[in-house]
């Protein structure tokens, strides 16, 4: 259980790294929206592994197809699933694992849990579970259409974040897709991709920090009190491998001010009620305001090493193992679609929400 | 809608700040646990104003009336209600809210979203709505028994943070509640209140963190790949009112790590497998894995300060506000036992879905 | 668990027949309804015990409290908390059940299920509990106006059945509430209440047959594959209690016809589509067609009897119980405000879902 | 939306009936359940067209491929995934559905409702649909396992039934299978396949009905107050296409009872506490009672018949339409597996949270 998320927008995930196929299927798409499996596969290419020179060399087409709930085109209403053949399996590759347990892995949790794993490739566990995602956030986006913008990025990668005060702007696409860390900083940028491939020389890993921004929420997103737009999206990334850390707006750094320097006075902009400044990242009360939406998740780096590592067996023996397989030295660069696919799952989500409660009787 | 948490031990709250009560349903408890009014009424006396002279002097006796569920001292397994009656009310306080916007509260949200408000001391958004939290919590952790301690207590206020190096042990109750500020070192303690005392006389307010740590949880409990212990541990807290960031084992800090810095290694301990280090948190591929669980919680500064502030009225013309009515000015130290109450829902909740899965066939 | 239903305007009732009071959550009402406890309680009134000489002669005012959710007359889109005080309470009354299982009760599954139950009147399997339910519709209608008509009414008592050619018509409330067996068809009415006194007198019961008409449906209400409407008619009808039956449109007869017979064939009516038979009973393929909606629900005999029954007790061992305690020799009558009650609650919450999926986005 | 079925063990449907597959995805499965893929095509192969000569000649193999969740033949707790490629498609077989309204078909409804639709064969209102509901509930059943049998079975075809005292053993299956109507009373069957010919003959169709029993459930499944086991296998069956109506125990023919003649008196039969007589169906206060499960669902006739029937276009032009395509004259006798399927998913669905609320804490 567990593999749902959203209450009207509802995906489901399935499928692990080396079996047959990984998928999901979309329950509540709304009839009509036009989509091809092209539209889709953009957003798989810029998650698929092999993209660049700083990721995992793993192989995969990852070719989407639609199975059911699009006809002539367009939506029906009905159940969207999807579906992507695994290709580039070496499940030999993972022999060992089948009796270690890889250190800040998820094999001895998932043995402890439910007894017996898929230990091909990490299985269920695997990063590779959020194909289904990002193919279901592709249509969450088509959905929001050109007026909702997400743009994630990253941040920071290791020790080298962005200057604080170059990222007033709303970073392009182009900007983002630019470079394969997906830094709209090119000097920054530079110095990620340096850095990853350093310690890619040294068989280690990096961790990293993503930003992303959405402009043209409307306002009223949010279903308070435990649905609060915010408490869903940091459920969203906390949800996301690898991922350590949430926070909106000013964040961490916002409870070291005073209530007079955080608090984000209104003003009448152009007719529109907006606030000055936006230590609150674009939500209020659980509730989106229209300013821009601003959160950021840490990402630790990635557990697998080409090193050896102290472990133990399933029996509790223990031994050493040596990393293998084919890895990303850090993930973050392609983590930028998944936290955008995510955003996109939450915002949908909470759109349908309030137009229903909101939006359906008038007295 | 949104005003339900957990799949199988699942809150209900409802109520407003200045209505005739709040209170809390909750479906799912198992039958036969022995409970009184009187053990709810200790974890909402820990959240209750007026307890010290650094937080709001609202007066509330907060009396809890148990409603259904509960027959001879044991509960019966049928929703068991809760209800606190709200005392003292001074809804005139409030007038000048009714068609003002107080700054980074969510006045201005709840009114574009519904249309209307309850604007009595924040109505619905008020953190009074906890209330039904603490209650509810403290039942979940009587369920938890005491093999399972939940500890929450402060880290930091403002720009006073425990030394990183102060807090190795597991805190005792006692040490957190030997203060006001619920902070277990007693030299921050002491300069946390200072600051707290220094900021309310300016009328003004801080922000600041709580760190929670869980002994005992068993190995097991999460349901990726949604569902992560994380994942919903994340949405408890910023489910929670002020909340700005979310955290769990190294966290943003973990960011700037190496994987061969940052993996927990794997060792037998006393036949037990155990990590040797816990940047993991207790948590690894969304599961429990027996280690203590340590996450942190960023809590923004009071948003009512005693300062005039600039704003606009319900018609966007912009006017002035000037804070009134009873406040924290560091909401932080009664927001500790909110956050136990919100671990012990998801520990709970989260037992019973892995006991149901894992625990129901034998094949 | 399990005491939840519906999906955005999801209520969750509890209480228990002699504890303190009795209740309901409403979560997902639309802000902006005007209503007032007056208007929950005319439905409440019609639900009540010692309405005429037919039913239970139990004493209860069942005044409905509203805590939450409603500001200034109307809703604000929070959860509406009601409550009703439990008042003629004889506990006492009870003390044989304590120890010994009712025939066709819910003592032996409850005590089983849950290794204890309160034994007061029932404890939560009371029809009590039904209150909190009726409250909540009363929402709900006042939700769907006057263009939606829910009528149900009583067509079976026992043997005597209203005449299949009677009741052409859509029957008036007035007709309905005209005799206390709430039968709109006065020759049936005055036979069934005969019946129902003569049973009585015997200390024994009898059941019957609801039928329940809605019309000013819109067309397309229902969410395939599994939350047909008619699906979600039949778990609420099934949900209450004494239900043994649940049939729309033709019913058990139409498994008696051809094709030929049954197909309800359209028709252009005034430019609008319409079936000219009605036998789908307004639902087709799960999802409303406009036309009228009919279905019946079957309810046994009143499980109360005041004569010497055979039984066993906790421990298993043979024993007789003589009925005592108030009840109804007929519930049926005062099942028809619960019936339309249950009825509103599915039809809202179909529509804020058909609304959702069907209305938010346009392409 | 409405895809999903169970709170625990939750499936989720997808496809139409001229799309390339339809399939399921089965969250929350217990670990360690040993299942192949011909243990569920066994199922299938019961439900699957162009079994007999009564049946649609519609050749489909409906192999069914598990694409996720069992790892080296048992399942892992991991999402199951199960997927039959559509084969025999004939989708210009239907173009005169793309504009015309099939009489008491969901055309009308699902154009109305989504504004547009997949016409080809009824698109996702197909019983084709189906194919995955049996597919999920052949694993629910290997779940149970021996000591719990589900039992359906035809009782009724048009207004043949099978004698008041002919049923009273629990059938085996091979009486069951032994007619292609699976009644296993074996004149009626013979007596049905000559009404079913001569129907077919005159190109009409027939309803009827299924009984299903279960034997071996455990007391205690079932949780009230709306999620009574009655109420969710109501839901279950009308959630079926065709269906008219669900009994459970008595049903309609229990309303003509008095009490004194309808209550199941206890008694203690080998140190076990059961009913004498089991007018309740197996189920008291909406939990199982130990007893045979019995209940019945009346399904209409077919609505494709071999006829020119009048109705109308999608603009309201009235005109005719001539029924083609493959059907079958009687679809109950197919309708049995897949109501068994629905028990099986009700009673594993019901057994995990039993076990979750009542098993998994002990004070």
């Amino acid at each position: 259980m567990g593999n749902s998320f959203g209450q009207l927008f509802s995906i489901t995930t399935w499928g692990e790294s080396h079996g047959p196929a990984v998928g999901v299927v979309i329950d509540g798409c709304p009839p009509g929206l036009p989509i091809t499996a092209d539209e889709i596969q953009v957003e798989l290419d810029r998650r698929r592994p092999g993209q660049s020179d700083i990721v995992t060399p793993r192989k995969e087409e990852d070719r989407v197809e639609i199975l059911s709930g699009v006809f002539e085109g367009k939506t029906t209403g009905t159940p969207v699933a999807l579906l992507v053949k695994n290709g580039d399996q070496r499940p030999g590759a993972y022999d060992e694992m089948k009796d270690k347990f890889r250190p800040s892995h998820a094999d001895f949790t998932y043995q402890a849990k439910f007894g017996r794993r898929d230990h091909r490739g990490g299985g269920r566990s695997s990063a590779r579970e959020t194909v289904g995602r990002v193919a279901a956030g592709a249509i969450a986006k088509k959905i929001l259409g050109a007026s909702v913008e997400i743009r994630a990025f990253l941040t920071q990668v290791h020790d080298i974040a962005v200057p604080a005060e170059a990222l007033v702007d709303f970073p392009t696409l182009a900007a983002v897709e630019a470079t394969p860390v997906r830094c709209p900083h090119p000097a920054t940028a530079a110095a990620m991709i340096e850095r990853i491939k350093a310690v890619r020389s040294e068989g280690d890993s990096v961790g990293g920090v993503i930003e992303c921004r959405v402009r043209g929420v409307p306002v009223g997103l949010g279903e308070p009190v435990f649905d609060r737009l915010e408490a869903d999206l940091a459920k969203a990334m906390l949800s996301l491998p690898a991922t350590k850390g949430f926070e909106i707006g000013s964040g961490f750094a916002g409870a070291q001010l005073r209530g007079s320097q955080h608090n984000d006075a209104f003003e009448n902009r152009g007719g529109e009620i907006h606030t000055i400044t936006n230590r609150s990242g674009g939500i209020q009360g659980g509730i989106s305001n229209g300013e821009e939406i601003v959160f950021r998740v840490a990402f630790k780096p990635t557990a697998t090493i080409l090193q050896l590592q102290a472990t133990v067996d399933v029996t509790g023996t223990p031994t050493e193992l040596m990393g293998r397989g084919r890895h990303d030295p850090c993930v973050v660069p392609r983590a930028v679609p998944i936290v955008e696919a995510m955003t996109a799952l939450v915002l949908v989500d909470h759109w349908l929400r309030q137009s229903a409660q909101c939006g359906t009787f008038e007295f």
